[in-house]
């Protein structure tokens, strides 16, 4: 694959984590991909290095674009900074300081908008005329989802013995390349999606098959909000092969398996795929439940522990200065 | 080192974790001693696994008791159950419902007594005469040494141009192992201990040149609280190069420094060497300013993180049922 010949030499191999308890607990044999130790501390660094490091020099010298609050605008900043190139990063006005702060750490050039998509879509129109930079988005483009796709090769590597992969499904870019990865190294592979009950516009999706967007969405996985696009959705649509759906105290009550087994700090959206293997949905589901070597891809570790700090009296500030 | 041997099937090989931006922030290059991925989720497995696979055959039988109520005790019913032999533990009354769910959860019998001393050690030996089990103590006792000594060999192995090591102090088993282990390896490396002001019996014990104990400690840092005894102390004041002692305010933001950055789940006591080389104290020595090359023992990860769960709305309860 030739995204991995791009970034092999600027992502980590991450390491895959199991445990005893936690098999004894699903009753299968489980292998965690652990992503919250990816560079920027999430997934979303193999494809933006990608895309940053598959420019030719003079595209790349004119720098990068991206609208997006999250990990991809962190990644972004952070492959950009690598190659030394500028990184322009919309923000809503909205978004947390926290995420403000990431992009900021990593030498992005933060540029804010309105909070609407529109808002959003020209402000980033403008920055692409003004600078001749190139627009990355963070899901439906083809550079990210062969980035993302280097996670399953790395995996199966790992792990040549797994039958099924458990991956979250947000904006499709990370599941797209994994299926695509996956099923080119062992066609026999089940990849199954998992999504928030309160974000299940893949599982509609695949339901009635055609792509369904939510205009409301209602989760704490913050990172599981977005819809596929066009180039997304048709991978997930014939190449996925199932997409389960779990409740948010699924996903916290699988967080915190996460933190006292493994000592991992994970954002709730990357407690999902072992939430989905433990719920009662994927027992009961004849089709699911016949999987044995399951991985499951922990996919950041981006989380505000705020509260953690408060309660051992710390008070609120950048840890990192205001730079 | 006969201990290495004895447990090297049994202990995980810790990872050692690194971050350039760290680095930029203590000026140093750093190495990070990842206990908090050692089984039981600390480094006291290492001396308890010793201590437990050096029993021969009829002495195993009758199995191991110790009295204390923190990592020792559930490392070293793990490594029991492991052996398949019995691990007796005396708690206090007092002890919080997590610690002693921890030696339950590795198949401990836990044997309650009253929170004195004095009612501990009575009940630990009418223990002893029952069952003639062995007891293992958690810091003063040549195989707990030398089984936490191994920890300085792998890092060593890992990290050869490591020319300091800063180690958590407390009853003093784990820095008189590593300070014996890293001094045979190389003489010339230098060996720092790290402690709360608020139980800073060990500098106390350095700068009068004999062994103090506390009668009161005031710390954040639960596991730092003990004191050395007549096997430790000796090893401390003949070999450890010198104590730093650090705040508590220090110590929790050196946590989240661990927690933010390399996404790991550590307990207050952990973070004290990372504390230590941030601390103004260390900065304006010049004898500690010197060292460049320095390791840091993340020491463990077993912290209550309830008030984070709650924050999420999610119920106290053990995860792992009430067996």
């Amino acid at each position: 694959m030739k995204a991995h010949a791009v970034i092999k030499d600027h992502v980590n191999l991450t390491p895959v984590m199991r445990s005893t308890a936690l098999n004894s607990i699903a009753g299968k044999t489980l292998y965690f991909k652990c992503e919250c130790f990816q560079k920027s501390g999430a997934f979303k660094f193999r494809g933006a290095s990608n895309a940053v490091f598959s420019l030719d020099e003079a595209q790349a010298a004119k720098g990068v674009v991206t609208h997006s609050s999250g990990n991809h605008a962190a990644a972004l900043a952070l492959a950009a900074k690598i190659r030394g190139i500028p990184a322009y990063v919309v923000v809503p006005n909205s978004a947390p300081k926290c995420k403000v702060d990431n992009v900021k750490r990593y030498g992005g050039h933060v540029i804010f908008s309105e909070a609407t998509m529109k808002s959003r879509q020209e402000t980033a129109n403008k920055v692409l005329t003004e600078t001749g930079a190139i627009l990355v988005p963070s899901s439906n483009d083809a550079r990210i989802i062969s980035g993302q796709g280097t996670l399953s090769l790395e995996f199966l590597d790992q792990a040549p013995e797994l039958d099924t992969l458990i991956v979250p499904i947000s904006g499709g870019g990370l599941i797209s390349g994994v299926v695509v990865g996956a099923k080119s190294r062992n066609p026999a592979i089940r990849v199954l999606g998992a999504e928030p009950k309160g974000a299940d516009d893949a599982a509609q999706s695949k339901a009635y098959g055609r792509l369904i967007t939510l205009s409301h969405t209602n989760t704490i996985a913050d990172g599981l909000r977005a819809s596929m696009g066009d180039i997304t959705w048709p991978i997930v649509r014939d190449l996925v092969d199932d997409i389960i759906t779990v409740e948010d105290t699924e996903i916290i009550e699988a967080m915190r398996y996460c933190y006292e087994i493994f000592k991992v700090v994970i954002e709730p959206s990357a407690a999902i795929g072992l939430a989905a293997v433990l719920s009662n949905n994927f027992r009961k589901n004849p089709l699911w439940n016949c999987s044995q070597n399951i991985g499951i891809v922990l996919s950041g570790g981006n989380v505000d522990l705020g509260v953690l700090w408060e309660s051992y009296g710390l008070q609120g500030h950048n840890l990192f200065g205001d730079n």
